[in-house]
């Protein structure tokens, strides 16, 4: 379930050189290693979470048709998408601009073989024409799950539950969800008297949090004083359960804001009962992102960072756009932001790519690979260093590279009056500091090296 | 590193249908849970083996800019490539037809601040247009690794022991590598007396493997029978050791022929000495893919799969097009292939989605919460089952739910006169059969369900 994106701070990456022709598209940065590590890191654990909840993975295409996938994205989302026409067709193709629209299509076509409900889960990304933002703005990795084919107060339970239990895999120690159903600001401003259009004008408003637009909006339609502080006031509607009382008051006897408040209620009742009341923070005014939500949505914050880390909702009529009646919810992380949120909290120097360098005499070879091979069966990430027939410049040529590879020390073998099974394990101590020891490459995974990992 | 890709028979994925407008771009399928879960193993354990051996995964960007890109495609590539004008600047961009183009792109730029040599992996997708083919043709899962900056016998042999060393952790159980070096034919080809015209037509000829041609070729260009002889012969050149001593006799006393078997041999041997004989088949016409290759070159293939699983070899100078020359190796897998390839050996049936089921009654939220937790922290996928009030139809929705998702039993808790620690646990036993148990939940992950795990 993806949200629209609001703007958001500069990038900690660089932008391409914009003095000269830049040599990368703006907005597609490449992203290197420790970056990488990172962000598979993320894809990871909560890919495993959603796993361990019985969602499954499924690999949308990168393409769609326009004139097909359209019936589920917003013309401003179509307007930012990358198209071109099909060579085979002529068709429009388009880039995936958001996955939810594109496995309720799947699931509409009846590709998917199972009955509902589904539990489905992706990694993947999005590409969103964004001009004004550089980084990798323009394609953005997404990590999500889907529930197709329920429609209760459980299921709602469930995608909150199961993203908080992402976010706590991922150890991340402050963050909440901002909890709302967007029936009841809906239900305020149809039952104002404003027009469709002014509905429109007025939903947009609110998720700019545009106030002033809002209220300018209400005077131009003469909507009564009474119903325009109902709806000025729902935006701060926010905290704990003093939340719904002060909800309920509002509502009157509105039947479709009071619907909306009891689901509301139900589902905060369940995520409390079962210990999740620190995370929540229930928000009458959560009214952000597609207008294919039309249940409980939701979006997770965290401290330091300025923008929602992910969030979702209820969409129970989306699927039908496509043919196939099927009340569902989800959820999407954005994995950079959740990059960015981790950041703050964990060191990247923490990361290495190699634990030893091994190597030996050229004419040794097999003895190298075998002992690269053992150490690797034992779960060390070994690198095989370049072989030097002489042994002194080859400790100097292996420390050197083990160095640069920011490894924790070298493994020799083959050498002349070395038994088979010996190993001279030179430990990196200090940038100046070698250790030596000569022992059985069996003892090698849990040798001092492994205790000496230098700090950045 | 990727390869050229041959034409192929038809994917076990259906197609689109024809008969009406397509719904889905051709050559674009969904994959779905199951096979979406063997594709990400596949990718998982490579990547893994990948780091093992020191290699840092890297994430390039979907969308280049022909203009800079096209250093290093050749012109089929860039034919093949989908391509459209970028909004911004009006220039043309491309959808990556190739990694190992783009990577050299970033290393060449100075990107990567580490020096070299570089070990770098990656895990992606490249698009091509494939009018011909269905499936997935057009946008093809590739997971590679690339050794920039050294030339010599260890890194020509540690890419393919690595290659071997990740088909081996996938327990790929038939698998050959062939191993050439195009400087063989490349220079028997420029000693023949072709034109530089002819070499080409001549190289494209027995990519084909296309011998009448490449015998008409050299008749009408009147290649002395002596030369057109060897080229026609060294197709034929592959097996075990004798293909060098026979590679030698053709050679003669031509240097560039003599130093590309040098090489080979010298890399042959090293491979031997480390035990992986029997995993290689010399090719002294092992010439094809891209041009950018211009030293050792090897393919894999298995039995049963008609093509060749991934490849690749050496491409001292492809980075050097980009403006700062470093010698390189690389090879990439068809993740798709090894799919197929894997798919032969292992029962996709053992592939489920849940174990449990756990379940109870509406009001008690917060057990079934707790103990879904307890059980996902033991490592077991529990699908939290819908909450019924009554334990009677609990059970049978419970039970239904369960075989719905082949999970192997199904977990009760919160329910009336039940002790907090305790679970009523249903084991499905056949389609008919379900045994009950009473036990404490703490026991619940080593209970007999896990033996009672139904066969497909």
């Amino acid at each position: 379930m993806s949200r629209a994106r609001p703007s958001w701070p500069s990038r900690p990456q660089p932008a391409a050189p914009t003095t000269d022709r830049s040599l990368v598209p703006i907005g597609m940065a490449t992203i290197l290693p420790q970056t990488a590590q990172r962000i598979r890191l993320i894809e990871d654990r909560v890919l495993r979470t959603l796993a361990l909840w019985g969602y499954q993975e499924i690999i949308p295409p990168t393409f769609e048709y326009l004139d097909v996938l359209q019936a589920g994205l917003e013309s401003d989302l179509i307007e930012k998408s990358f198209k071109f026409p099909d060579r085979a067709t002529g068709r429009i193709l388009l880039l995936r601009p958001d996955v939810t629209a594109q496995i309720a299509r799947i699931v509409a076509m009846g590709m998917i073989p199972d009955r509902p409900p589904l539990r489905l889960s992706y990694r993947t990304t999005v590409f969103r024409y964004e001009p004004q933002h550089a980084g990798r703005e323009q394609e953005t990795f997404q990590v999500g799950a889907e529930l197709i084919g329920a429609d209760d107060v459980a299921t709602d339970s469930e995608m909150i539950a199961l993203m908080i239990d992402c976010l706590s895999e991922l150890g991340l120690p402050s963050f909440r969800i901002s909890l709302g159903h967007v029936g009841f600001f809906k239900g305020l401003l149809s039952e104002s008297g404003l027009s469709r259009d002014g509905q429109k004008l007025a939903e947009q408003a609110t998720a700019r949090k545009d106030l002033p637009g809002l209220e300018a909006l209400l005077i131009r339609e003469r909507v009564s004083k009474k119903r325009a502080r109902a709806i000025l006031d729902a935006p701060g509607l926010y905290g704990g359960e003093e939340v719904l009382r002060r909800g309920r008051r509002l509502a009157g006897r509105s039947r479709p804001l009071r619907t909306a408040l009891d689901r509301l209620a139900a589902v905060y009742g369940v995520l409390c009962a079962a210990g999740m009341q620190d995370r929540l923070v229930l928000d009458l005014g959560e009214f952000r992102g597609f207008d294919y939500y039309d249940g409980i949505v939701f979006d997770i914050f965290a401290d330091g960072i300025g923008c929602e880390l992910g969030g979702g909702g209820r969409y129970n009529h989306l699927i039908g756009r496509f043919g196939r009646d099927l009340p569902s919810t989800g959820f999407a992380f954005d994995v950079d932001r959740l990059f960015r949120a981790m950041e703050r909290i964990a060191s990247p120097s923490s990361l290495t790519a190699v634990d030893l360098v091994v190597t030996g005499p050229t004419r040794r070879a097999d003895r190298v690979f075998q002992a690269a091979r053992r150490l690797r069966d034992a779960g060390v990430r070994v690198l095989q260093g370049r072989a030097v027939s002489d042994l002194r410049s080859a400790q100097r040529t292996a420390v050197d590279e083990a160095r640069r590879v920011r490894a924790n020390g070298v493994v020799l073998v083959g050498l002349s009056g070395q038994r088979e099974d010996e190993a001279l394990v030179l430990t990196i101590v200090s940038d100046k500091t070698v250790s030596r020891s000569v022992m059985k490459l069996k003892d090698v995974p849990d040798a001092p090296w492994r205790a000496r990992r230098r700090l950045p």
